[in-house]
This record gives C-alpha cells, structure tokens and sequence, in this order.
C-alpha cells in the first residue's frame, strides 16, 4: 500500500475584471469576476517541489486582464471564458485541461431627467450572473451557464400538505403560504457559438415566469416547472440544475395582541431553512462529468 | 472620584419584518429589518439587577410585528417608524426616549408575457433604504431618512491633480479617471408629515443626477454638488451627511504584453480605499445631537 | 427525446445546535451547525405535487433536535451525523441516502483567577470542524472528516522559483517570502467507531506541523507533505483533499521612502488569490462518489 | 437661508498591514488593518475641486506603510497610531486632526513537538483588537483601546424576571438561561504612555472575569460589573463604553417526542436579537466628544 497523489489543480481566483468599451461617447461595462484552473502534469511540483510545468498565477492573472482587451468579453462571459480556456491548453504545452468560472455583476444605465447616461452607471445586484467553461483535450469543450441569488417571492399561490408524518412531525399542513427562495441554477449547453446574453434573458426570463405562474404544492414542484420550461425555451440546452433555499417567512401569531392575521405579517427566518435541489435534463443528454468538475471534486 | 453609570440603551435589534397588503387580488409587499433602542431611568436594572422599569427585548419584538398589522407602513418607513418610537414614549411610563432604526430592501414586480405579475416580486437589492426615528421627551421627534450601498460608476469625467505632495507621495495625476462609490447617506427633515416614499424618490434621484452630470475634479467636489441639489430639492431636508468610499479602478499596465489600454481593461480593488466624507446643511439649521445619537454613542 | 427528472434531493439547512451536558457543575458545550437531505422516491413531489413520500423538512428540523439529546454527540460529531443518517434511511421508509454536514464551532474554557471556569466559555474561531456523513441503501456507510478556515503563516522557510514562463509572464522569482493559507481540508475514512474527537487532534497536528517545518519550494509542496503526513499518522484515513487559498503578501516597495524592506512590510492582498488543490490518498483506497457527494452534484 | 458645507473629512481606509520582526530567528508578527482620515481646511477642495490643500490619499496609504518600518508598532497598535496621528497633524502643514482607527488580528505560534515554532503562526480570531487615535491641534491627543466580537457564553447562573408587562408582553420570566454575547467594548485613556499591550491583557482578564463569576439578572448587570471592575483595574482607563448583543439561545421543546429538555439543548437564534449598550465612566472624567468623533458624525 503507498500513498499516492490524486486529482490536482491550481490557479488564480477572483480576478475582478472591469471592461469599459469607449469606442463612442456612448460607454459601454463589463463588471466581472475570474478564476482559472489548470490541470496536468504537475506532480513534480507537488512532489519535489519542481515548478517546470508550472505557469505561475500571477501569468494567468496577466493572461485574464490582457484577453479582457484583445479578445474582450463577445456575446457573453460564455464566449470569454472560452477564449481563455482554449489558451490555456492550446497554447501552454503542458496544460491538460482549463476550467474558467466567470462571476457578473449586472449594472444599468442612470437616468437623468428621463435620458439614459452615457457613461453613468447603476449597479443592480438583483442576481449574479455565472459561467462555467471547461476546455480539456480529452473530453472537448463545455459551457455552463447559471445564476446565483436570484431572490423570489411570491405572497399566495402556493401550499403545503400531504406529507408523510413520524413521530418527530409536529409541522402543521397549508393551503396558503409565503413561498420565496434564492435561487441558484446552472444549466449545461450541448452546442457552442450562440448568442449568449441572448440565451440568458431567456432563461432567467423562464425562471421567473414559472415560479409566478405555477400554482405549487411544493417548491419541488415549481423546480421541476423551471427546470422544463427552460429546456423547452432552449433547444441548446441539456441539462439545468436548481438549488433552491426555501427562505422561510412564518407568519406572526398576533391573537394575544387582539389582532387578526390573515397573511399580512411575517417573520422572514434566517436559519435553518429548507434546501431544494433537482436536475432536469434531457434524456438523451450524454453525461458529461467533465463539465461539472468545478475544483478536483475538492470542498 | 467615584464610578459611575453614564449613557445606555437597549432594544431589539433586526426584526425582520414582511408585511403583505392583500385587500385586492394585486398584492403589495414592504420588507423591512427594524431594530428598537429605549433610554430611560435604567440605572436600576444595571446597579442591582432590578427590571422593574424594563420592558422586556422580547415585548418590544412583539410590538414591533404588532404594528406592521394595526398601524402598517403607511407612507413610508419613516411613519411607521414614528408610529413606534411615539407608542413606547407615551404609553410606557418609563421610558424616556425612543430610537427606531429600520432598513427596507425592494422588490419589483415580476413581468410574465410582458404584464406586471399581481403577487410575485423579485428582489431588488440597488441600495437599502434606511430611516432613524427619535421620539424623546424632551427634544421632541426627530427623523432622519438615507440609503445605503447605492454603487454608482462613471468611466470618463473624473479628473484629479493639483494635490498636495510631500516625501511619502508617489501617486501620479490624472485628467481621465474611473470613478466609483458605494454611497451612503442620511438627510435629517426639519418637518414631519411628508409624504416619505416620494421624497425619498426625488432625493435618489437627484444624488445619481450630480453624480451622473457634475464633470469632477475630486469625490469631495462630487458629495457637495450632490448634498446642495438634495437641500435646494426637497425644502423640508435641513442637512445631509455623505459618506462615500472611493472604489478604486486600477488601469491595469498591458504594454509588457504589446496591447495599449485606452481606459478600457481595469482591476476593481478591494482595499484599500479612500473613505470621503461630508455634511452640508442649510445655514440656519438648529444642531441636532438627538436626532443622531444612534446607540449612546457606542461602538 | 424526452424531458425528465434527474437526481434531486432536499432537507434542512443550517439547524443551530447548541448542546449543553450538564450533568456535574463542570458543564460541557457542543456547538453545531447541521444540515440534512435526503433522496429517494421523490418524484412525484416534482412531477404531480405530491407530498405522500416526504418527510417535511420541519420534521428532519426537530429529528436533529431531538437527537442530540436522546443520542448526545459522543465521541465526536461524525458519531452524531451516523446516528441521524441512520435513523433516516432505516426508520423512515421512503428514505435510500441521507447525508448529514456538520459544522463545529469550538469554545475553550473561561480562565478566571487562573482556574478554568466550570459553565463559561470564550469562542475561539481558528478553524471550523466539518463531517459529511452517507449512509445508502446501496453503498453503505461513508465518513469525511474535515475543517475550513485554519489560517496559517509562516514568515520565511518559503520559495518559489524555476517556473513556466510565456509571454504574459512578469512574475519575479523568489527564495525567500511569506507563505500564507487559510486551509480548507477533508478527510475519508476507511473504518467507522473510531474515537472521532483524537483523530481529528492528530490530523490537525500533523497538518501544522507539516506546514511549518517543510521548506516549500511551492505550496503544491506543501499540500503533499501534510496530505501524506496525514495518511501515514491515521491508517483509518485512505484519502485527504486539500484547498489552499494563497493569501498573498506583497513585500512593500519602501524605496521612494528612503527605506529598506527586508521582508519586514507586507501587505495584506484580498483578491485575486492563488487556490492550490490537491488529493493525496492511498492506492488501494477504493473510489467513493457517494462520500463525497454534496448536492446532487448541484451549485 | 444658504447652503453650506459642514463637518468633512477624508483618508484612507483598510490598510491591510502585515509587520515582521525578523532581527532574530525568532520572528515575531504584527496583523493590522490601518484607516486614517484627516480633517481641515478642505472646503476649496468641496465647492470648487481645488486640491492644493489635500494630501492624497494615496499617500497616506504609503505613510501608513513607510511607518510601520521606521517607526514600528512599539508596545501596542496604540502607540503606532499616535506616531502616525502626530506625523499628519505637526508635518503637514493644512491638517488639523487625524484620526487612526486600527484593528488587529492575533495570532498564536504553531507548536510542532511541543514546542513553539520560530517563524509560523496559527491565527486565532477570538476577538479584534481596535485603537482609535485622534490627534487634534486644538483639543490634543486622545487614545481609545478596545476590543470587537469577544463572544462568551454561560451555560447556567443567568436570570430574567421582574420585568415590567404590557399588553404586548409574552415572555415568561426565567430562573435560568444561557446567556451569551459578542462583546464589542471601547475604553478611553486619560493619560498616554502607558505599555498597552499589558494594558490591554489585563482588560480583557477582567471582562472574561466578571462575565464567568457574576450571576446575572440582566445583562445590563454584567456590563455594569464588567465597566466597573475594568475602571478599578485600570486607574489610567477613564471611561469604558459596551455593546452586547444578547445571543438569544431557546431551550427547544422536545415534549412532543417524549423526551425532557432540563437545559440541554438549544436552538441558537441569529434575528432579532436583544441589544444593550452602556457607559461606565468616573465621576470627574472630563467629557471628550471629539475623542469618540469617528467620522464627522457621519453614518
């Protein structure tokens, strides 16, 4: 029995780009945040300490700001990613495989007595924006594309009741509730070469639209109403998945103060809260282990 | 020279608080994060451990979730905030003085096929609303409105030079700058009985619009600008204090990789930051300490 | 091509457990943060709404509570974690897999007049404590130990040099600078009843130790040698998975200043950071997916 | 009526210094994060964009740094800020006052084999120690040490009851309680000069003291004790302000499965939670509002 070395990785994380096109007077912004990943051989750094394999973070740091102007970020942090991770492993001889995971923060126009600004921005924070690109030699090219923090809620429309009882269940059923969450997504593209802020206001678009719309008798219910709606919106898409917080809002008991409450107060809870998470997918969607390994399977 | 018992509060802190207007089919939602502090003749409680003039955190809680329902929100934080700093003054005999603190976080509608949805929300997350209300026995009521984390960007029409330097100084002048800030600010009314939401809509405005339009030699220049268009907007807005961190956008040095940067590639620093910070105030505004004191003066 | 249901799971996040023994004077405290989820025939609650097979996640809530008193923590919180993921899968019928994560949070005795208090503690935050525990219908039972956040420095004993450069490449090499991580780590075992509590003080011995005394030529160095040191001090343990953070120290350029810098002024940087990963685990450790597997593979 | 511009001030904040002594093998570390804001003659650089009487900050970042080699931190982050606060107010000529606000972050050595090691340090996080420095051509030098996030928690010899009720009131009174906090604390010196590290060691012995060995009927009780005793400690401290969140832990109901709950098991709260706040200070302390003045009275 020996001890080996395993799955490996190492890069520059949280680069925060910020692109601004000036071509004309009217600006354009890019606000985002950028972390590599390098697979390959790289047991002589681990193992002796030998870094003649080993393109420093620092170079992919320089790698990431250079690209933001010779390639610039395209149709989509989709598309910039992918222009890095090809690269990396095209162009750096050793480099296996790249992993690119881009952040974006969303920003819009100010508007100043009715007029959008040229070169005056908002930030919005309402959702992050997210990419996933993995380029390797084996397995090809993937894209992930996803959310983080889309923060929903919806007043009346959904119940709970039905469920399966034990002795440890003292939860009482309801045909009327507060349901909200946060929402995380990622959703796996089986093509490339797409238009991909297009694609995005449409899924986020779907999202929303669902979560309204589907009367829920389960926040599983309405993931699974997200997750299809979005495979029927986008044909390139094969696969989403959905995390979703159930953040509770428990409404107050105000009898002991005289007074009704008929679904008008709430406490919004911080913990614990309820954690949803499916996967729809196609069915004919290879697997595709490759594009999901987002850190060597580390924590 | 004896030790004695100086300044103190207590209260309950962020309850967090959702209240859901539901007469008609088109629901309406406020989510606030409200926090109480009462001040009054509590030596007893810290000398000897004597509650008898407390009311208990836990009571103040209730109080708060109670009013959501029999009072609501009404025009705006700052009412309801009023509302509850006027009930523990005058209906609890010991208390001598209240603070209301209260945070708001907005949601718009979600838009399904292009209509406002009835009772479905996304949070929004610009900026937090804030209000501080003092309702004291002897200065009388006191409110104050502001906002917090309003990040706000412009990529050209930012200059700064002509500093002072001495022999720690290396910065280099600047006429073309990113200039970028998470605003925070508090305007203290020298009336009641506004109608707050829509001040506080023209007050946001205005500090995007002298954000947006003021060609700036420093963010010093850019608060003022700011503080004088809120005081010349709002006539019952007596003083507004400003507190901008300088969100620095470093230019990043692309010519050791052959590629010019025209101000188009930047990395968004963390920290440090500069911190700038300024009142302004109409010149016959009387001090008042009360209306600012937000927790005796402690950390 | 069909669209369909993938893995999902779903459970309750983040119950704050505080466990007090106190069965003597001299009290014991456990503080925990424990989530649940469960998997199984849950399709229905997507596909139909229907909740016959769920176990509410307010009922996982008050088993997790209820546990800790009728089970206590024993030896360890993987102890814990095996009794509740048990307890799921074989008492509650629909259940096949339930993975319980653990987070410690340790406190030390207050020290009072030189004596350590018998019902008072002050947190102490160095690192958190983690186990993921599995327990499967089909693959069994599965253990991972671990912590996050150990935050370690050394100030010299550290180079870094001899690396791959291209033409984005300006990175200095060094033989001599400060090393720094906030090392995240999980640990597989191979065996369960072990004494959890002594295990993890060893691996977290064995962990600084190796940091402080190897002389790094990289961190990938680094990681390796406490990884194997690990695995050679506990035979139980047949893989460890490391995640170390660069947090970079920058030497301060004091020059203009008139000032020598010989490794005496650093500042601290926030982002962008190097991340290291590495595995380290014994060849005949057979591979696991179920132990390490979170969220359904989801963000 | 016109509009003016108030109290301002400007710097540079979140200098994330890290200060190594390396005169022996035996290294020694100092983790500091260092603001600084300067007050003065700077209205032109307000209402006019003139910056030939503003040092930039920039350039106080580099003092802060240039300092932390020539002068050192001496015998406590007290004395740095001094050195720094004298430097902008006697050196460059417009500044009137500074303030320095400084945090540090502890470390503990590693110990490999049991022994101390030379040159690598865990960090410890149980609390930030804090400085806040004015130095003020009018009103002259003011010190203030303290300390952030102490958290200590006793699991018995706590009270409530004998509170006053209203019709809002639900609490039941309680002989015994968990009773925790997260103490943030400031002390005021009257005198400089002093070896504050040993100051502040003996400090923190008497809050962790009084907190462990008072039994309480409030935590308004505890603060008293713990201001009062630090007062009697300390004949150089002149004024002592504390803000304790109370950590609401509730005993949860674990009835409704059959099992008692004598103390055992708590639920840990995170919101609302109760907060108190008090003044301890001697009878003949002169008042110093502008040793508290953090940032021009600002939010």
């Amino acid at each position: 029995m020996a001890i080996i070395l395993g799955d490996n990785q190492y890069g520059k994380a949280e680069n925060r780009v910020v692109r601004i096109y000036r071509e004309t007077e009217r600006h354009a912004i890019k606000d985002l945040n950028v972390s590599t990943s390098l697979r390959g051989p790289f047991a002589p750094a681990h193992l002796e300490g030998d870094q003649s394999n080993v393109l420093p973070t620092d170079t992919q740091k320089n790698t990431v700001f250079a690209f933001a102007k010779s390639n610039g970020i395209g149709s989509g942090i989709e598309e910039y990613g992918l222009a890095l991770a090809r690269h990396f492993v095209m162009d750096i001889e050793p480099v296996e495989s790249a992993r690119i995971e881009i952040e974006e923060f969303s920003w819009e126009r100010a508007v100043v007595d009715g007029e959008e600004h040229d070169h005056t921005w908002l930030r919005t924070n309402q959702e992050v924006r997210t990419a996933a690109v993995t380029v390797d030699a084996d397995s090809g090219q993937h894209v992930i594309g996803g959310l983080k923090g889309l923060t929903l809620l919806k007043s009346t429309g959904s119940e709970f009741h039905g469920f399966l009882e034990d002795e440890y269940t003292t939860l009482e059923p309801t045909t009327d509730r507060v349901m909200a969450t946060s929402l995380n997504a990622q959703w796996r593209f089986g093509e490339l070469g797409l238009h991909w802020d297009a694609v995005y206001a449409t899924v986020k678009r779907e999202l929303v639209k669902q979560f309204a719309t589907l009367h829920s008798l389960a926040l599983q219910q309405t993931l699974w109403a997200m997750g299809r709606a979005v495979l029927e919106a986008v044909p390139e898409i094969v696969e989403i998945r959905l995390s979703a917080p159930n953040k509770h809002h428990f409404a107050v008991d105000l009898a002991p103060f005289g007074l009704e409450n008929h679904g008008e107060v709430f406490i919004a809870a911080d913990r614990p809260y309820g954690l949803i998470q499916a996967t729809v997918l196609r069915d004919d969607a290879p697997p595709a282990p490759e594009a999901w390994r987002a850190s060597a399977g580390l924590a």
